[in-house]
C-alpha cells in the first residue's frame, strides 16, 4: 500500500509522550496485514491499574468489543493488544475465539487473567484474521517492553491515518502533579478498511474505575462525539482510559468527579480528548479544510448539536467549502432539515467572525473580500444563532474533495 | 450558465403528455435569473377543480409553501404560477409580498380569487425575487394559454436539471377512462440554487380535495419520499394533484380511497409518482449509477426504510458503487449506523442477485465476475436482509462521483 500524502491539516509540531509510571509497551510487526510496518502493540499495565471504556454504539459490533465490554466491567486491567490491518468483524465464531485466544495468550505472558486483557482491531473487515501471528509475536513483545516507545505505539495502530496521533497533558491532583498521555487513531475509510477511532489514554493518577468512566464518558462526549468525517460510525470505534494509580494521594476517596480536587485532572483530561479528536478529524480523508461549526439560541444543547451535525454532514456544505465558497444558503437548509426548532425570521449565519445573514435575511453588505480570504484558509469557522433559547453546541468536520473520491471510489478491487 | 450533459442515467424516451380537460398552459421567459429560456409557467384550471398539496417539512420554508398550505386547505385551484431561477427564500418581507402579488395579478388575469392560485418558486437563495416580472408577464402567458404545452411546461420549471421530466397513465374510475399527467423537476444543487423538488400532477377525474390529498400523501411516501440524492432537504419541495372533475361518473361518492372504484386509480398515480421519482434521482447530480436498496427482514417498515436510507445516503457506500467496487463491508457498517435492530448473524447481502454475505459471514465462493459486470453497469441493485422480523422497505438513490463535487465545488461565487 503506497503512502499516503500528509494531510495539510497534521499539526505543525509533534507532542513528546514521556513515560508514565506502571505502562510499558512494545511493536512488533506481526504482518496479519500490512508488511514491514509494526501493526500489533502489546502495552502492559502494572497490578493495580483501573480501566474505564466507552464502546462503540454500531449494532454490527465486532467480537472485541463485545470483549471489551464484558470485561470492562471489572473495572481492572493488566493489558491491551491492539493489532492494525485487520478489524476481526464479520467472521462469526471465528473472531470470537480470536479475541479469547489473543487475550489467552496474552494473559500467559504478562501473568494476569485473560479478562484483565483488553483487545482492540482494526483494519479490513470479512477477511478471518490472522490472530496466530499476535500470539506468535506475544512472548518477544514481552521481552521487548518499555516505557518510553509512545510515538512507535501511536505509529503502530495506524491503518489509513497519514499522521500519528498523540497528546499529553499534566494536571495536579490536590498539589500531586499526575500525567495524562493519549494515543489514537482514525480518519476515514480506504477500501476495504472500516473506518475506526480508537483512542487509549493512559494516567498515573490514582483513581476508582467509575470515576474515570464518568470522566472519560464526559469527555468523550465533548470531544470524540462532536468531530464528523462523512457522517459514518464504524464497528469497532473505543475510548480506553487506565489508571496505573502510582500517583496521588494516598488513602483519598473521591465520591464524585464533581470534587474540587478532580478539577484540574478532569479539565486536563477533556482538553486532550478534545486534542486527539482535532486530529482525528484534521486526518479525514481528503480534507484539506478543518471547519468548526458553533450553533446558538437553540431549544437545547442536545438540539444546538442535531443542527450542527446536520451542517457539518451536510455533503453539499462540505463541497462548498471545499470549493472556498461562503455558501450560507446551503447551511440555511441543512438547519431546516435538522427538524430541530429554528426561527426562520431570526437566522444569523457568520462566516470567518463576518455577519453574511441576520434576522432571516441576508447581510446587504458584507465585507466580502475578507469572507472570500477566509473561505480560502485552512481553518473554516462557522456560526450560527436560530433565535429560539439558548442551547448551544459546537462541531468540527472537514471538507468533501476529489481527494475523498480518489481515496473511496477510485479503484478496483 | 453552460448547458449541463444530459445525465447518463435520462430515460431513453420521452413520454407524450397529452391535453386533459379544463386544464391549460402557457410558458414565459421572464428573466428572474435565467436569459433566453422560459422560466415561468402559468397554468389555469376551470372552476370546480379539486387540489391537495404535500410540502416540505424543513424548517426554514419559503413563503410560497406557507402561502400554499394555507390556501390549499379549501380544495380548490383554478392556477398555478412557478418560476424557476429564483427560490424566493430567506429574503423576509419581500418574499411573502412577492407571493401576495403574484396570486392576485394571477387571480385578475384568470378572474378568480387570489387563494385560488397556488405559487412555486425554485432557483437562487437569499435573492430578493423580481416578482415585477412574473406580474408584468401574466397578461400575455393568460392570451396564450393552450392544453398541449406540457413538454414546455416541463421544461419550463427545471433549474439544475439536464432533462424535462414527465409523466402519464390513464385509469379507469367505474368503467370511465380519466388521465393522469405529472410533470417534475428536482435533481440536486448547484451554486447557489436550492435543491428543490417540484411536481405538479393533473387529472380530469372527478374526486374531491380529501381522497385527492389521501392518495398524493400516500402515493409520496411511496415514491419522492424513497429516493435520497444527497440527503439534503429542501426548503421549497412540494406535490400538487389538481383534478379538473371532467371525466368520471356524475353523482358518485366515493367514501374513502379504499373503495375499489378507485383501485385503477390509486395504482396508475403511485405508478407515475414513482416513474417521476426516478427520473428525479436519475438526474442526481453527478449520477453514473442507479442504485435500488432493498431491505428486509427488519422489526418494521419503517425500521426498513431507515437501513435503507442510512444506506443510501453513506458517502462511502456511494462513493463505492461509483468506483464500481461491491464493497459490502461499508453497507454492514450503514446497517449498524442507523440504530435500527438487526442480527449481525443472520445479515445476508446480495448484489445484483447475487449472494455476497450470509448468516453474517461473507461468502466463501461467489461469482465475483458477475458481481463486477453488474457493479459497472447503470443499474445497481443491493439487497439486505437483517434477519429480525418483515419489515421491508425499497429505497433509490445515486452514486457519489467527482461529478458532483465539480458541480458542487469547484466554481467561485
Amino acid at each position: 500500500m503506497k503512502p499516503l500524502p500528509v494531510s495539510p491539516l497534521a499539526p505543525n509540531k509533534k507532542q513528546i509522550l514521556t513515560p508514565i509510571a506502571g505502562c510499558q509497551m512494545a511493536s512488533r510487526n506481526a504482518s496479519i496485514y500490512y508488511d514491514g510496518r509494526f501493526d500489533m502493540l502489546l502495552m502492559a499495565f502494572d497490578p493495580g491499574t483501573t480501566v474505564a471504556g466507552v464502546l462503540t454504539t454500531n449494532k454490527m459490533p465486532g467480537p472485541s468489543i463485545n470483549w471489551c465490554r464484558k470485561h470492562l466491567s471489572s473495572g481492572t486491567a493488566r493489558g491491551l493488544v491492539v493489532n492494525a490491518g485487520n478489524a476481526n468483524v464479520f467472521t462469526g465464531t471465528h473472531g470470537i475465539v480470536a479475541c479469547a485466544e489473543t487475550a489467552k495468550s496474552a494473559a500467559a505472558v504478562l501473568k494476569c487473567q485473560p479478562q484483565e486483557v483488553m483487545i482492540a482491531s482494526t483494519g479490513v473487515i470479512g477477511e478471518p484474521i490472522r490472530y496466530e501471528r499476535i500470539i506468535a509475536n506475544l512472548p518477544a513483545a514481552q521481552a521487548e517492553l518499555a516505557d518510553d516507545a509512545w510515538e512507535i505505539a501511536a505509529a503502530t495502530i495506524m491503518t489509513t491515518d497519514t499522521f500519528a496521533k498523540m497528546a499529553s497533558r499534566t494536571a495536579s491532583i490536590n498539589g500531586h502533579s499526575v500525567k495524562i498521555n493519549g494515543i489514537a487513531k482514525g480518519s476515514g475509510m480506504i477500501s476495504p478498511n472500516m473506518a475506526t477511532t480508537l483512542s487509549f489514554i493512559v494516567t498515573d493518577a490514582k483513581l476508582p474505575p467509575s470515576l474515570l468512566k464518568a470522566m472519560l464518558t464526559r469527555g468523550i462526549e465533548r470531544s470524540f462525539n462532536l468531530i464528523t468525517v462523512d457522517g459514518d460510525q464504524s464497528t469497532s470505534d473505543m475510548a480506553m482510559i487506565f489508571a496505573t494509580c502510582k500517583s496521588g494521594p494516598e488513602n483519598i476517596e473521591f465520591s464524585t468527579t464533581k470534587d474540587p480536587a478532580l478539577r484540574d485532572f478532569r479539565r486536563k483530561l477533556y482538553d486532550l480528548l478534545h486534542d486527539l479528536a482535532i486530529q482525528v478529524v484534521s486526518d479525514g480523508e481528503g480534507a484539506s479544510k478543518l471547519i468548526r461549526v458553533a450553533v446558538s439560541g437553540a431549544a437545547s444543547a442536545l438540539a444546538a448539536k442535531r443542527i450542527a451535525m446536520s451542517i457539518a454532514n451536510s455533503p453539499l456544505v462540505k463541497a462548498a467549502i471545499a470549493g472556498a465558497d461562503a455558501n450560507w444558503g446551503r447551511i440555511v437548509m441543512a438547519v431546516g432539515k435538522s427538524g430541530q426548532k429554528a426561527n426562520r425570521d431570526k437566522l444569523s449565519i457568520a462566516i470567518g467572525g463576518i455577519e453574511v445573514a441576520n434576522n432571516g435575511m441576508c447581510v446587504a453588505r458584507y465585507d466580502k473580500s475578507k469572507v472570500n480570504t477566509h473561505m480560502n484558509s485552512k481553518n473554516i469557522d462557522i456560526e450560527v444563532d436560530v433565535g429560539v433559547s439558548r442551547g448551544r453546541s459546537i462541531v468540527w468536520t472537514c471538507d468533501l474533495t476529489h481527494r475523498y473520491l480518489e481515496i473511496n471510489a477510485d479503484y478496483r478491487n
